[in-house]
């Protein structure tokens, strides 16, 4: 007896997930659902190179330790290479708004959804392809504060259409901070490890900044405020009224959103409004859709001064992460709604006429091909979880009619072919 | 006067395309329409990770000089690579089926549409980032012929609704050789050059193969047969007959496609029904969609016997090609249909009530958020082309009412607020 031997290891490169037809189909309904929404607000949709000149990436923020280079397999030479894998979505629109900055109209309301690349150490929930779906609004010099209000419109729809649970955007403005001048960016840091270590140790790094006690105490009231009016008066106060006023005048669901200023984001990037967004049962998954306002997209690829606000939703490691905890549940991978079943060969070229029928119809309906025995062709159909079967052997054939069979109910009946499309409708 | 440097080349690399918002959203249709049919079939819609195993790529065809090995950056050990970039669907395909075998149910119609990655020296029409849109239906040991008709009838709807003139699939079967026994893969490859070389040079080419006058004379009447009537009885006509009596009884237009004893198609991979399509009145763009039938999708994956027949659309290429000619024009980048506009800032709280009512009613609305004169917003629904604006200022504040303009015709007319959905409805 000889056993055949496998040859290759199959499995997907660790860190480069991919997921079995049912679970797949879900994921792509959640695309579905983002770029609608997306849509309905009247963002541009546009896809970028995945591939893009390293000293690019590297020169906005890139993490040469994450980054992936392309080099020729098997050339020492390194080829034509210099180019690397996208490791966000922000760089690549910055360098679109600097190649295309005449084909577009400011505000410029871009969409984006796609995979990124990090060479991040590959562990549950961390992976190193992963699909960001990302919005961005960017002025031409000026940028109205009503924009990042849009952009948490748009995320709550979303949230709420994809109905994975309670979630709340939590929504902060740096420029409260702005009173402790050049040190501000310093005080951003440490209170942005506030979740991980706690208020006691957040105390301790201020103080180890050097700041007055009278200053921390300042800071540390400041990460206590509940709402906007016992907030001090500032740049950042007036701009949080403002965008709480648009929330309001859009009709945005106040249990979607709250004022917290005890958010900040590590990003030196961002310099007013930024956003993060907990499931409230869930406070593991960490931020599921986060961002905020910038004041330069792309001043070193272009010379013009381009604000913006954007907000990304980390597709991958929230589906999986929803997978993972049971939130939601796979349950079908064919579209199929009616698979055409033949009792006997004869009758299978008048049953491909009735499918090119059922799906000229706007029925989605499949042809089963194989010679198979029909306990067969109806396992491919309890399988695939099609809801309907249509079967025609010699008898019906004759008769011009077929047996329709409700594959829930188990239900069968008797219809005239002519009526076929009908009862489908 | 201080001039700022542009600090980086901000050119897409070579090979990499991207387009303008107008294109894009033209080649996101064609994307839309394509899957929209392969569904309407039953095909279940499967995404696959970008990187795999070199090995696993290398060990199924793979082309060492064309792959992108993945290496981290500035990272000379290598870092964790051995994987790279795919180069089709077809190694992923074989891959997925091995991985989740037992979650498939057979025969597996698999579609799926995304980018692969080819090394070539990038010119003209050849990219080394284009999207590929394929579907394959895989069976477990047996796969029955109509299925490679059920795959010409699914590419004939795509054609017919991308709408971009006359085009052919041409139909053979390799089997059809098989009297030459084992120098049919050699003739195949010889005869593949045909519309290259022309017929005198691939006469020239067989007789140097050491084949008799008279075995290159059967071979090229083979070639010369525009039916199958006069053809030689094989196995290779029994299946060309039974796959052109199943697009029969599905109806698929008889303009579409055709016998060709000529084609070939060079791969060694093909067994069976081969398949290219011809624009009729582009022969320059070559085979826009190709493929055909295998007996073996994954033996190097897995020790199962699967059969399958496939077609893939090279959608990037073919896209490109038809924005040259001028067969198609992008036309409009934003999905808006309908801009509100603030006369005066007073108005824009309403403004922003209205549009979320409006979105609410499937319309795709979108407030002009800056604080700009009039003639600056009228210009960003131009330049976009959204078709529609809805004026409202002080005085339309307080009689409740907006002015609705028809930006094609320039009409205009005073509407009551609470009409206004129903005017766009």
């Amino acid at each position: 007896m000889i056993y055949i031997m496998v040859k290759f290891n199959v499995k997907n490169p660790s860190g480069f997930p991919e997921f079995a037809p049912a679970a797949e189909n879900l994921r792509q309904q959640w695309v579905q659902i983002i770029s609608d929404v997306f849509k309905k607000y009247g963002f541009i949709s546009i896809t970028t190179p995945l591939v893009e000149r390293e000293e690019n990436l590297l020169g906005k923020g890139g993490n040469a330790k994450e980054m992936y280079a392309l080099k020729r397999v098997h050339d020492d030479t390194n080829g034509d290479s210099g180019n690397a894998l996208r490791f966000d979505h922000t760089v690549p629109l910055a360098l679109y708004v600097a190649r295309h900055f005449n084909d577009l109209t400011f505000p410029f309301k871009r969409s984006v959804i796609g995979p990124v690349f990090r060479g991040e150490r590959a562990q549950k929930g961390r992976f190193r392809q992963f699909d960001q779906c990302d919005i961005d609004i960017i002025g031409n010099e000026k940028l109205d504060i009503k924009n990042d209000a849009l952009v948490i419109a748009v995320i709550v729809e979303i949230f709420k259409k994809l109905n994975i649970g309670d979630f709340k955007v939590r929504i902060n403005n740096r420029k409260i901070f702005n009173f402790l001048d050049e040190q501000s960016t310093e005080v951003i840091n440490v209170i942005d490890d506030l979740e991980k270590i706690g208020l006691e140790k957040v105390t301790e790094n201020l103080l180890a900044l050097g700041l007055g006690q009278s200053v921390v105490d300042e800071v540390l009231e400041l990460l206590n405020q509940g709402s906007l009016e016992t907030l001090q008066d500032s740049e950042g106060k007036t701009e949080l009224q403002q965008l709480l006023d648009a929330l309001k005048s859009m009709g945005v669901d106040e249990n979607c959103y709250q004022i917290d200023t005890s958010i900040a984001r590590g990003l030196d990037y961002y310099t007013g409004t930024v956003y993060e967004t907990q499931m409230m049962g869930h406070p593991e998954f960490g931020s599921v859709c986060s961002g905020g306002r910038y004041d330069d997209l792309a001043s070193v690829f272009t010379n013009k001064n381009l604000p913006g606000v954007g907000i990304s939703i980390g597709l991958t490691r929230l589906f999986s992460q929803c997978l993972d905890v049971g939130i939601i549940m796979p349950e079908k991978s064919s579209p199929t709604e009616v698979l055409l079943i033949a009792a006997d060969q004869e009758a299978l070229p008048r049953l491909l006429e009735l499918g090119a029928e059922l799906r000229n119809s706007g029925i989605v309906a499949e042809n089963y091909l194989e010679n198979k025995k029909l306990v067969k062709q109806f396992d491919y159909a309890d399988k695939l979880k099609i809801p309907y079967c249509v079967v025609m052997g010699e008898r019906e054939l004759a008769q011009n009619v077929v047996q329709v069979k409700n594959m829930n109910t188990g239900e069968q009946k008797t219809v005239n072919i002519s009526e076929c499309i009908k009862v489908f409708r």
